[in-house]
């Protein structure tokens, strides 16, 4: 059933080449004082640094800089982005880069006019900000994590161990506006295109596998599955396509913006297991989750085999004729398995620098979910973490 | 090709049963002077009414009223509003209904402030506003026409045997908020049910039905189209279906919220035969939509054989196998006339009281647009408008 939820996502999003020439309209609308976000400095090798910090100054602003922000942020880092935030007096956040970089941006906002410890308020004990929150842009330039449409930011607390998210309540924690210029995707190795290309597709499954019902959310899900199935092939043999990188980056934006899960209950624990896996090897994000999914996705098919076999139909075309119903739904895990390994997704931890020593510490780290077709055990977590060594 | 666009719908939905419960905190946004808007009084019969203005009392506002608000508002019935609504120094306009309440709510948003005469300025000039707008809150009654999230407003102009729509391209004109209940949709007579139903298909269809390339949009409405057909056939054999119900509610506002139109071309002539018809016999949209559109795809398939093919294919099971091209697509549109008869839509625009006579007049009344298929010349609006009496 279509359970009751409500739904408000204001975020502008200008998509296209060329559309960061809205950002000077947009910027009209804050104050004097611009935080610019980056990360390791490509954007300063491929000139989009330059475009926007010129956009910047025509617009009169002034600016300060976070940069060096990781692809897993810490919460040191964290740290010292607020410390320059407070000492900026800072009216608008503006981040440059790929969902790492926003995430930061959005923790970032909620933690600026925070006087205590942000982990412990946000990461640990889930709280929401009761003070003020600074306003965020984004300019995208990897598709993938979603980050330029949602209310979310993942976290890295490396003493501790943790990569956590929050997904914030309050839609004022949503990017404001978010400039999406698929060309900006096109200058990105290979290897970080193909994981952002995991990354979208199994945010949308992990809002697919679950609940039993034919709700509206698992047919838009369906397509955009089978966007990004069509898409991603033809990126991976043309990465210079720019029709095929701009239908990723927009099945990137709606497949974790709350849209698909609502109204039902959705599973999370293949971003679970990837992010203990990130959390102890600081492997890129979508290669995490290719890497423990199909491990994942055949240990629970005995309990959510009617989703399963749904899935093997609509988005792998699987002919049902003469099969039973495990058998359809094996059939469609084995065809995605097939397109894994045509992209050249990592589909071993063990490539990720995870070894069996590691497992446990990998154990602890997973939180476990209950929204799935079945709520693991720790022991269930250690034998998928061993299947996908 | 994903073409460029912008993107930016923050209508706030609440969804479900009871969620009217959340206007109460929606009204303290708002000034003292609301105006209420609604149609015919089955709001009255039902109950809703009397929930509406209890919240309203509760929190302390003054209500002015326009009630009798017609399937297609008229013009005049729209500067009649814009009187009360000055009167009233109206703050929030709150309409209870359906899409023509909805729209009637959006039509008084721009008119109010507006002094001169809304229909040459916004009908027939197609201008934005330049004064102030009022915000719109909508209570959904009827699902079908999308305009509990979007910017448009469809207006008649009886004397002009014009019926009209005006996307406002501000997404400030799109409902601030919207009470989504599909328990309140549960009155319905069946026969505005089913109407209802077909406009939410040939939304998608509109969209859909036009372009070369295998976008995200075209995915998603094929994924929004397979949901309806689902759920439609569930609540043909039972209206009471709540789960149906609720989920041809939320398609309903995804047809139409300009997200499967984004970085895409789109058709929309089937809405400008059926406003023609409807201006002239004040028919049920969406029964005008369904009695056109057999005839009208008919006679444009052989201009866009790839995507009736696809739709055949993806959206209706038809296997492809030893088929051609054409076979394939044709089968597709068989298929969809067989779903239109197993729920009762009307077939014939005779049935809705057009007559041979009438032809000229709707040729006269149809704008004819150029994103489909195929631009139709007038003689081909009146051959298609006779294949459909």
């Amino acid at each position: 059933m279509l359970g009751n939820f409500s739904y408000c996502n204001p975020t502008k999003l200008y998509f296209g080449k060329g559309s960061l020439s809205f950002l000077e309209e947009e910027l009209k609308k804050y104050g004097q004082n611009v935080l610019l976000i980056y990360g390791g400095g490509s954007i300063k090798r491929n000139g989009i640094y330059d475009e926007v910090l010129n956009i910047l100054q025509k617009a009169g602003k002034t600016v300060a800089e976070v940069a060096g922000v990781m692809p897993n942020p810490t919460i040191h880092k964290l740290n010292e982005g607020v410390a320059v935030a407070r000492k900026h007096n800072t009216d608008l956040i503006l981040a440059v880069g790929g969902g790492s970089v926003c995430d930061y941006a959005k923790a970032l906002s909620v933690s600026v006019h925070y006087h205590g410890d942000p982990w412990e308020k946000y990461y640990i004990r889930f709280e929401e900000p009761d003070c003020e929150t600074l306003p965020v842009g984004c300019v995208l330039t990897m598709a993938g994590t979603g980050s330029e449409m949602n209310a979310g930011a993942v976290i890295t607390n490396p003493e501790q161990k943790l990569k956590i998210g929050h997904v914030f309540a309050d839609e004022k924690i949503m990017p404001r506006f978010s400039v999406l210029d698929p060309t900006y995707t096109l200058t990105l190795p290979k290897y970080q295109m193909t994981a952002g290309i995991y990354d979208i597709f199994n945010h949308i499954c992990e809002q697919y596998f679950s609940g039993e019902d034919d709700n509206t959310s698992d047919y838009i899900s369906e397509g955009l599955m089978r966007s990004v199935i069509h898409a991603s092939r033809i990126a991976n043999k043309d990465p210079q396509d720019y029709e095929a990188r701009s239908n990723l980056m927009w099945t990137a934006t709606w497949a974790l913006n709350t849209l698909v899960s609502k109204g039902k209950s959705t599973d999370w624990m293949v971003h679970m297991l990837g992010q203990a896996v990130g959390a102890l090897t600081d492997a890129t994000h979508g290669m995490t989750l290719a890497a423990v999914s199909l491990p994942y996705y055949r240990y629970i098919l005995p309990y959510g085999v009617a989703k399963f076999k749904r899935f093997a139909v609509n988005v792998w075309g699987v002919f049902p004729e003469n099969k039973t119903d495990r058998e359809i739904a094996e059939e469609g895990l084995a065809a995605m398995e097939g397109w894994m390994k045509e992209l050249g997704l990592v589909l071993h931890i063990g490539e990720l620098g995870a070894t069996a020593e590691m497992i446990p510490d990998i154990v602890k780290a997973t939180l476990i979910l209950d929204g799935g077709y079945k709520v693991l055990t720790k022991d269930e977590v250690a034998f998928i973490l061993k299947e996908s060594l």
